[in-house]
């Protein structure tokens, strides 16, 4: 085994700083919405920019002399605390203007933010002023960033969960890479999510909503969040179909990896048919949501809720939409709702509860446990029947037409095992906390898979803010390491991690 | 890849042919009780044995001129019908009784005899004929005998689950082997449940059982099936805590690999104590059991039950003898109930459908995924932080002080996978069957794991009679595979599996 070098903590604490600095930004962005709107808190908002932004500039400073060195371990390091102080600085906006006085909730809200759970503690949505309301949707926005320089360009580097071969498979404008540069990769990538949120917010603006809802849903949708504006989500406008349909295509686009989309733009469309997940996650999409639209029409009762269904084009295009929308928001882990799904029909509540288990695609902004790893586990799989038969036949599994090496198998079998296993445990703290049967199991499922809504006291039509506080920073933490690709975390919480040797 | 041969059809009906015979025996034996009960059903179940053992006898007949040769092939086809035909010539005492004259009922029965699981159709069982009700309890007893010559010696020849490694564990008289030939081991480890048959009879007919109740317990208790002779379960004994205990040793006995309960008669205790996966048993038996026993003191209330539970030796005892009482059925997977556990406590019922999925040792009755692979896989997933932070480590899991071999802990893994995924499918089709939430949860889990009572309307104080038809058959299909390990029945649902090249 290697040794180590000491962990460069300066340089960790530098990039901490860093981080300050552009969250201290980004809140001045969202102060400035709330001058704009007048909603009386954009001093308290620019007051707490401030904080933020000089407690990084002074962290900066003091850790100017750094050696300029990052190994594995401080990666890990850098990333799960990266979140943490960003979601810890991302409180001051709700403390400061007294939206969300209370520290944990605050916590909870801004951690549900950067890992783009859209988990809520707020019960009045509507009643948050402008600048806060923005915040919270930016607060995913950024986690969004996050995500796709992680899953594209960090990930692969820590060897998490298999992302390797995602990343080795990652090919651009230089022949069948893209650009080898770390940045430059991100950029273009960043270039697109940017688009698309413009692309988003005209075309809502455009369908009918209010600019301040549309660019708030555009931030949500794209970083597959979930926050919205409104107490009943995107049930909201259930009587405008076509604002609907425009958040399924960009929930579609943010669920698809961004490597694809750049492909799209560069008109190389047989490359992304040619590629199993997004084959996958079409046929998954189309499959699910014409069972979903089945079980609605023929077994469940939509108007069966609180939240009104005019069903203005019909009920069998609203038995379509519904059921297209709840099988995009889960799958795509963005979890907006345009109807409490658990009251529709027994069948539908384990439906969608087994749902939050898929996880999007990888490269993208969603969540759980990623259609890639499901494919290459259910491959896997078959072949060890056929090992079982022929035990002395060489059968690697086969990912877009290259074998994978079993080291990276290996990886991804031990993350779904990790996975089930941090859910698990989930459910038991939960129970443990007081929380029943049904809440425990969806609560810990959609906070590890960063869905959001989850099933019992904790579905669409309700939130998290009643939760007991112990239940909050539990639900923060799985929120974290869900996000995190679990090993990112965790691995932080093994002895031999911080053993120098 | 190696070329098969056709598959030796006639080989695997001759011994379907003398399953039938075995089994015919049996009925005798159960005829012969009903005789000498008097319960005026002894001439019905006379003539079922006869039509099984003519069936039997005419099969064997018919195909005695076998080619003398078993490949693997016609291992799993022999495990897999084996069971299936032993399961459809036991309902014929059902039916030409008429204690269970419906066929679908009569088939639920059996297979849940013959595959350990214990879950009943009967709503009132002290109404059913003694020659019935032994009955009923032979056919777990025979499922065992089964279940410990599959685990020692014909599951590690099919290569099924990582059962290679606990094979090539068994240790014995010549050297550290058990003798070579598989009749020879299997027929020591018969002599040993065998005689703790008869000691559990002897000890529960001393403690105040009547000798019929002692016997029929004993030999649910051993196979750990969980056919109880009362409608209450062994709660009828709730007033007599020592009969409660003798069933815990023996059910802890029945959990345990049988080859260390023949180390133990060799007086080799230091092997015992020196197994891995018999020291993590006996540490989660009293680790959960305390906390079971915790829970039920200071959070749960016993006494909110129908179940009468009266404190003969305090409420202190009461708790604990629950506790240990019900963790033992649950891991064991033997199901026997003291105490409606799903309604003491939120927290309780998440507690024990966790452990419907940890199982008991390899080599013992107990189904489930058995706590050596648990093992393994937390050994593996701990290395697998270790290779994220070390990728050019060798770091093979160490089993008893052994080196375990990759593809052996690939099997565990995907094993442990489609466990997962088994159990996925069975709630889904539950709930599709109209079953609810925690109930279609709660009996995917027990029937999977061979446990027996579930959670919701499966709960230990229910039973499975009001289940939809559709519903009892997927039960049957999910305790079969369940008890087979998953492999032996799946692998026959694959194409490649009967191809003969
Ligand atoms: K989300
Ligand atoms: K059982």
């Amino acid at each position: 085994m290697r040794s180590f070098t000491k962990i460069n903590y300066k340089i960790i604490l530098h990039l901490m700083g860093l981080l300050f600095v552009v969250n201290g930004g980004f809140i001045v962005l969202a102060s400035l919405v709330s001058f704009i709107y007048k909603d009386g808190v954009a001093w308290e908002m620019l007051q707490s920019a401030a904080v933020v932004f000089i407690c990084g500039v002074v962290l900066m400073f003091i850790t100017r002399n750094h050696r300029k060195e990052i190994q594995k371990r401080e990666g890990y390091i850098i990333v799960t605390f990266g979140w943490i102080c960003m979601s810890l600085a991302g409180t001051l906006p709700y403390i400061f203007t007294g939206a969300i006085p209370n520290f944990t909730n605050a916590f909870f809200e801004t951690m549900s933010g950067y890992t783009t759970t859209g988990a809520s503690i707020v019960t009045e949505i509507e009643q948050l002023p402008e600048g806060i309301l923005i915040w919270r949707s930016i607060t995913h926005w950024i986690g969004g960033m996050g995500i796709i320089v992680l899953a594209i360009a960090i990930l692969p580097l820590l060897g998490i969960g298999g992302m390797q071969l995602f990343a080795a498979e990652a090919p651009g404008p230089g022949g069948d890479k893209l650009h080898p540069r770390i940045t430059d990769t991100a950029k273009r990538l960043w270039i697109i999510y940017v688009g698309y949120t413009v692309a988003e917010t005209i075309l809502l603006k455009i369908a009918g909503m209010s600019f301040f809802d549309a660019i708030n849903h555009s931030l949500s949708t794209l970083s597959t969040g979930g926050f919205s504006t409104k107490n009943n989500s995107v049930a909201y406008w259930n009587a405008q179909p076509v604002i609907q349909y425009i958040i399924m295509v960009f929930m579609f686009l943010a669920g698809t990896n961004f490597v694809l989309s750049y492909f799209a733009f560069k008109t190389k469309f047989s490359k992304i048919f040619r590629d199993e997940e997004f084959k996958s996650y079409l046929f998954l999409i189309v499959g699910l949501s014409i069972l979903a639209a089945g079980l609605i029409y023929f077994k469940g009762d939509i108007t069966d809720s609180t939240i009104a269904h005019p069903m203005v084009w019909g009920e069998l295009e609203s038995a379509i939409r519904h059921g297209l929308f709840q099988v995009l928001a889960i799958v795509t882990t963005t979890g907006f709702a345009t109807a409490d799904y658990t009251v529709w029909a027994p069948i539908l509540t384990i439906f969608f509860f087994g749902l939050m288990f898929l996880g999007g695609s990888s490269g993208s902004t969603a969540g759980g446990i990623k259609i890639v790893r499901h494919l290459i586990m259910i491959k896997n799989g078959v072949l060890e029947f056929k090992r079982t038969l022929h035990p002395n036949a060489i059968l690697p599994v086969r990912y877009n037409n290259k074998a994978i090496g079993q080291p990276i198998v290996f990886n991804i079998l031990g993350f779904f095992i990790l996975y089930m296993l941090s859910f698990i445990v989930g459910v038991l703290v939960f129970s443990w906390l007081g929380l029943d049967f049904k809440t425990a199991l969806g609560g810990a499922a959609s906070t590890l898979g960063n869905v959001g809504p989850a099933l019992g006291d904790l579905g669409p039509t309700h939130n998290y803010g009643y939760l007991p506080d112990a239940a909050k920073w539990w639900s923060t933490f799985l929120m974290l390491i869900g996000r995190l690709e679990l090993f990112t975390v965790l691995i932080l919480l093994t002895p031999f991690f911080w053993r120098n040797r």
